[in-house]
């Protein structure tokens, strides 16, 4: 398997990146093909030992950033990290690509330049994989179309639920569709539209409407909604998890006592972390373009983007890309 | 000041309501008027001591159950202790009214057969008063209102606006727009034609977008939002927090020694849930009907009963109800 990682991808490029391609490399023996920056790249990886490791660059003389506005600069950069290292996965040069870099960048890449959407599919979609403690939860769509119609949903169902079954083992995955009420007939207006169309669809284990709780709880294996309401519902995850966490601490700190107790319970406090952890997961598809792209966190470490890797392959080896031109033709 | 309690609210009635009103009448020395099935209530104050304590019980014969369709029961059961409660406010004999009671029940007796909307107001709201660690973010619209246009959300801004300023004591409350980023532009369709509506709006400290974690961290007092994605919004802060704490408790429980200290540190996780806790708030107003109701939490005990009244005495003592008569005449 050869997987492209984007060495100009994360907010502390290229020494994340380069790591954690390292590590990949030396986890799974795959072949990594490093895109970005040459002299930056050789640099960054001569402080490894990549001694036996299949590990190759390949140049791209400019770099999406963060702070760029994704569809000018996806028009602008045509040799950014993003368009060699999808153009390579598009050219049937590489398997997988791989980023930590601008969201939004690399969705106008791969949609409007490289890859392309997927015959049939009619928007892509952005994914969460959440690390919950029965196990993963796919999320789509958490940001690409923040408007969306029925059928959007429907396909983003179809994908989601693909991905859950080839590239996560989830077999006959459950399907719900974000509401603010279980209840059938509960919803906005798009919800109310699409749970008809949803019930309808072969080949989709429709479990019906689903509130956050179920989503935590682990009663659903992919959760469906629009781009900006499963935006909010990840950040108010991610960020309630922190406020809690925070406030635990600091009353844990208020005493003698309980901070004696805090100390013998870290390692406690550790593994609770480590189980809810983004960085254990690394990256999540999007989906509907035609090749397997996945995008971490930008403040994604060496490990993260590792992991990203390590999703990329379970992608590849699942065959999600063509089971979904299978569904969609 | 004389505040109904609807003494047949909550999952467990009468018990609860009870008990809080008798907390409630004891603590403040208002006069409560409890609304309900006569010798139920009075079976039930029997279990109190209330001496001294200015409680009157008002029959009502009918009980909106919270397995009840809203509109039917709302239309069916007009002599149900909402709408007697609600009825009293209306007619002038009582300030407030409180109760725990089915949401969709409260919100139809109260718009459509007793309190009426405030002349003007065009849709009421339902709110969640958040108690994070900062102090208090009053939430609108969490769920009377699935699909919104951008004058409802507006509307909701002011309204909550004054209930912050004038019931919590909240100066020139900061108001953000919820939306899947913060920078201007960022959010669906109805996010981007209600920020220029509100940028314009007199009398509104507006801030802009806010994103989830803005919300917990205390960056905005009030938070808009259409009622589908502040029903995921505040259902989801609650479910995390939960998940949170119960992957904490089950990973201190999984060793010996971190179970010594999980017990050397229980005071600080008492404390902790305290302080986000919701029976400490109790209730929450419906905004935009013309008088004081308070909806609490259907899981209500006493003291979040107790709680309910306090807010309705803010919100009395504010001229919440005034206030917004002026405004939007």
């Amino acid at each position: 398997m050869r997987i492209v990682v984007d060495a100009m991808g994360s907010d502390n490029y290229p020494g994340p990146d380069v790591e954690g391609a390292v590590l990949a490399a030396r986890e799974w023996g795959d072949e990594i093909i490093l895109v970005g920056d040459r002299n930056r790249v050789e640099a960054e990886l001569a402080r490894h030992d990549v001694a036996g490791l299949n590990i190759e660059i390949v140049h791209a003389s400019q770099v999406i950033e963060m702070t760029d506005k994704p569809a000018e600069s996806a028009k602008a950069k045509t040799d950014s990290s993003m368009h060699v290292g999808m153009g390579l996965v598009r050219d049937g040069k590489a398997d997988a690509y791989v980023t930590a870099g601008n969201t939004g960048g690399v969705l106008a890449v791969a949609t409007l330049y490289t890859l392309k959407r997927i015959p049939g599919v009619r928007r892509p979609a952005l994914t969460a994989i959440y690390p919950f403690l029965h196990g993963y939860t796919v999320a789509a769509d958490i940001g690409a179309n923040a408007d969306c119609r029925p059928e959007y949903l429907l396909q983003f169902a179809g994908m989601a639920s693909l991905y859950a079954e080839l590239a996560l083992g989830i077999e006959q995955p459950r399907v719900g569709l974000l509401s603010n009420g279980e209840e059938e007939g509960k919803g906005n207006q798009l919800v109310k539209e699409t749970a008809p169309l949803m019930r309808q669809a072969e080949g989709l284990n429709y479990i019906g409407n689903v509130e956050p709780k179920e989503v935590l709880s682990g009663a659903t294996d992919v959760v469906i909604h629009d781009g900006f309401t499963g935006n909010i519902l990840l950040k108010s995850i991610e960020a309630t998890a922190s406020m809690v966490r925070k406030l635990i601490e600091s009353e844990i700190r208020a005493g003698l006592v309980t901070t004696l107790g805090g100390l013998l319970a870290y390692p406690a406090f550790r593994r609770a972390r480590r189980r809810i952890d983004p960085d254990e997961i690394g990256g999540a598809p999007l989906l509907g373009v035609n090749g397997v792209v996945i995008i971490g966190h930008g403040r994604s470490n060496a490990v993260a983007i590792k992991n990203a890797v390590g999703q990329a392959r379970k992608a590849v080896q699942g065959g999600v890309i063509e089971a979904m031109r299978a569904r969609f033709k």
